[in-house]
Parts: C-alpha cells; structure tokens; sequence
C-alpha cells in the first residue's frame, strides 16, 4: 500500500484533514508524568491513543528527539512503532543529501525507523532526492514555502522571469521530480496567499500545512488555500496547541477535545 | 577557544588543510575487521588514531550513522569523543527547521554529540540558521553551491538581476548571517569556476570544500579556487579515497598514506 493510498484511507477513515504534530519537550510535560521511567514516551502514548481515530497522520519532528540525548532515536523509533499500522507517520526530518548519503538517510527513515513519508529539503537539486524517492511506496514532502517568518528572504527570492524561487521548487516537484507520484510539498499556513498560489500550480499534489496553532496562522484561510478539488490533499498540522492544551491530568482528554475541534474547524472551512 | 581560533591551530600544527570525512559503511569495512564485537566503531578508531596529526578537521556525516540503526547515534557520540580535543569534529548533518526545532538541532549537534561545528541548508532563511548560529564559539557551514553532478538545477537559478542564487546564498551568508563571526560555506570541488566566485566574494569566509577523490574533483583546481589570501581557509574534503585505501588489514597505514599525500597535494597546489 502506497503512503497516498494509506493517507487517503486514513483521512476517509476518520473524516478528518488534521495531522498531528509530535514534538514533545520535556519540560512542558504535565506534571503528572514527572515520576515515569520515560516521561517522553508515555506522553506520546497517552497522545496517540487518545487521537489517533482523529487524525490523518501524525508528524513527529526528529529534531525534538534527537535533542533529547542518545536515547533519543530510540524514543523515536518507539513513538512511530506505536502509532496504529493504518496511520501514517510523517518523519519530519528535512533531510537534504548527496548520493550514497541521501541512500543512508533514506534507510534510516523509511527502514530502521520504519516512516511512511518524510520531509526533505530541495537545495540541492533533485539528484539528491532521487534516492528518497526511489522508495516508491513512501512519501516525499519537500520544503516549499515554509510557515516561519524569515521564510521569504530565501524562498521568495525573484528569479529572471519575476517568479519566485518556491514556486519554480514547486513547479519542479510536480512535473520534473514526480515520476513515482509519491511527491508532497510543504507550505505554510502563516502565507495563505503564497500557499494558493502552489496549490493552482499543483492541484493533485498532498501539501502539509504547519502554522495554525500555536504559530498563529488563520486555520480557515489555510484550508481554502491549500484544499484540492475534492475538498481535501491539505493536512493541516499542528502540534503544541494540541500536544499542550491542558497541563493537568487530563492533558490527553484535553488534546483529544483541542483535536475534534481542530478536525470540525478544518471541514467546516 | 572558537572553531575558528581551533581550526587554525590545528591546521598550522598539522601543516595541513585535509578535512577526513567519516563515513563508514558496514559492507566495504576490511575482512580483518568482521571478527570485531562494533566493526565500524574500531575501524573509526584505527583511522581516527592514523590520520589525526594529519587532517586540520575531521567531518562524520550523520546519515551514515543514522542508517546503521538505533545504536548508530551512540556510535556517532563515540566517534566524535575518539578525535583528539584539539583537532575539531564537523557535523555534516545539513540540518535546517525553525525556531523551537532549530534549537533542538543545534543542542543535538553542540551538546549531545559535542561537535565543533556543524553544516545546514539555507533554504529556510536567516532565521532559521539563527539558533546555530547563536551559538557563537562553534562555527556553521552553510551549503552554497554543493558537490552532487545536479546541484546546479536550483543553486543555479538565475535571479533577476542575473546573478545565480548560489552567489546570493554566498552574500547573505558573508554580510548578514555572519554576525558572531562563525559562518562558513560548503562549496563542491566539482565546479571550480563556481567555488572561484564565492571565494572573491567571500575572502575571508571558511570554505568546507568536498568532491575530491572518489567523487573526482580535481584538486589542484579546487584549491586554487577556494583558498584565501594567506593560502588557507579552505577544507579540502575527502572521505572514500582515505577510508577505503585499503581493504587489507593495513587499511589505517594506507589510509595514513593517503591522507599524507593529500596533504602535500593541498599543499603544493
């Protein structure tokens, strides 16, 4: 099963566009957990369990893992094995290199941490994402026009023709770097009218969405930019808002609730 | 003590501008190590212990060990402890996410694996590379114009006033980035004439400079282009043509050997 056919199945599923974002932090942990063996992890578990019948997908970022020490990857690996088998797992890793390094990438988020799709970055052309996306089966979401506030200083960059540089990114991924048709793009909710502008360019390509939330981007604006023709192709992520809307004990009824309304606030859009 | 002040000092003590990438692959490590309880950790021992009086830096590319499993982050760590304290360790990671991610990368590379310095994509912007950049006594290489055969389909890109994009990442990276004095810049061997261009623009900017050997840049060419006005500044790159000089059970002499025939080639160019 191809990571489209999965996401879609997901999506239909659960009748929800949301994509989770897991980027847990140790000290914004509730409280409640601080006598765990692996406070990280039974955060994680308690988070999926109490969404995962709401999502699309779930996203976690390897740089919050990572930074959690050597046992970080371990968590990792952990956290996506325990994510039900039908809902995919978006690696966001923003991983970008050259040949037999871009090969050891690949295996490392689609092999030993068993990752349905990932993030990529596409600096360095599509030679270097040719080996991610020689797995057929996965998915590629590469950076297009991403939702932090310094964004446009590289990305909207005015090329010879007057266009720019993330549009010329997302023209290449759709009808140069597509073959296997297992390309996504990334755009970010906090630019609605530049994340339109890719989804007139792209209109069967899956976008991830970061930026609602706790960066502020306008959840309603974001969807009527980036849905397809269907009404759908657009997973709207967030994270914190989610991950963190209650401190207390009942943190996962408390993202469970954050999470339907998320869900209900994307289809009503 | 800087990356800058520690680069420069063990590259005046080693008469050196060698850079030895580190990046082991289990299937072309020599018979003699197969008996070994972490075969890639001692082979990384041997060379390390080989070529450390050799090289002005040492550069582990993390998707190597990312792809050999959950235990290649702990191998990594090790490997990174094994270089003598005074010889800096680059982290070619090319990581690159924003704000809060941003900084959990940059404590992965600094703090958890202890790097000097680390490489990043710039596609995101100022602001993303800021939280590395923050951390103002490691230094950061910032990919410009890169080794891989297709790097040229986006670095390449000509802006509106015809300058390439590669050259506009150069700039920024030298008069805007560069504040904490910490920026350096990846530029391929491969495409001398290139590599030429960013050093007139960036005379005194760090060029981390791989492509030689294995890949075949020519390495005369590539240190005519790329070193400063002093005849340094520039790290002459090679990984596979040291690592892999032999695969008998002299492969730490070969690789000694090669690494000083690389050295005196740098230097006579």
């Amino acid at each position: 099963m191809t990571f489209g056919a999965k996401l879609a199945a997901a999506a239909a599923r659960h009748g929800s566009w949301l994509c989770l974002g897991l980027d847990p932090e140790l000290d914004r942990l509730p409280a409640v957990l601080r006598g765990e063996a692996d406070p990280i992890a039974r955060f994680c578990h308690e988070i999926i369990a109490a969404t995962a019948d709401v999502v699309c997908a779930f996203k976690p970022n390897s740089g919050f893992f990572e930074a959690q020490g050597i046992a970080g990857m371990q968590r990792l690996a952990d956290v996506i094995a325990m994510v039900p088998a039908a809902v995919p797992v978006i690696l966001d890793a923003k991983r970008g290199d050259i040949g037999s390094t871009a090969e050891a990438y690949a295996r490392a988020a689609f092999d030993v941490l068993g990752a349905d799709a990932v993030t990529l970055s596409p600096y360095l052309g599509g030679d270097a994402l040719a080996p991610f996306l020689a797995w057929r089966d996965r998915g590629c979401f590469i950076l297009c026009r991403t939702s932090n506030p310094g964004s446009a200083e590289v990305q909207q960059l005015r090329l010879e023709d007057g266009r720019p540089l993330y549009l010329e990114i997302a023209r290449r991924a759709a009808y140069e770097w597509n073959a296997a048709g297992n390309v996504g793009l990334v755009v970010g909710a906090t630019f609605p009218d530049e994340a339109a502008a890719v989804r007139a360019l792209c209109p069967a390509l899956p976008l991830l969405v970061p930026g609602v939330g706790a960066q502020g981007g306008d959840l309603a604006a974001a969807v009527r930019a980036t849905r397809d023709a269907a009404g759908g192709g657009a997973l709207i992520n967030a994270s914190r808002s989610i991950l963190y809307a209650s401190s207390g004990a009942d943190f996962a009824e408390a993202a469970r609730r954050e999470a339907l309304r998320l869900r209900a606030a994307i289809a009503a859009a």
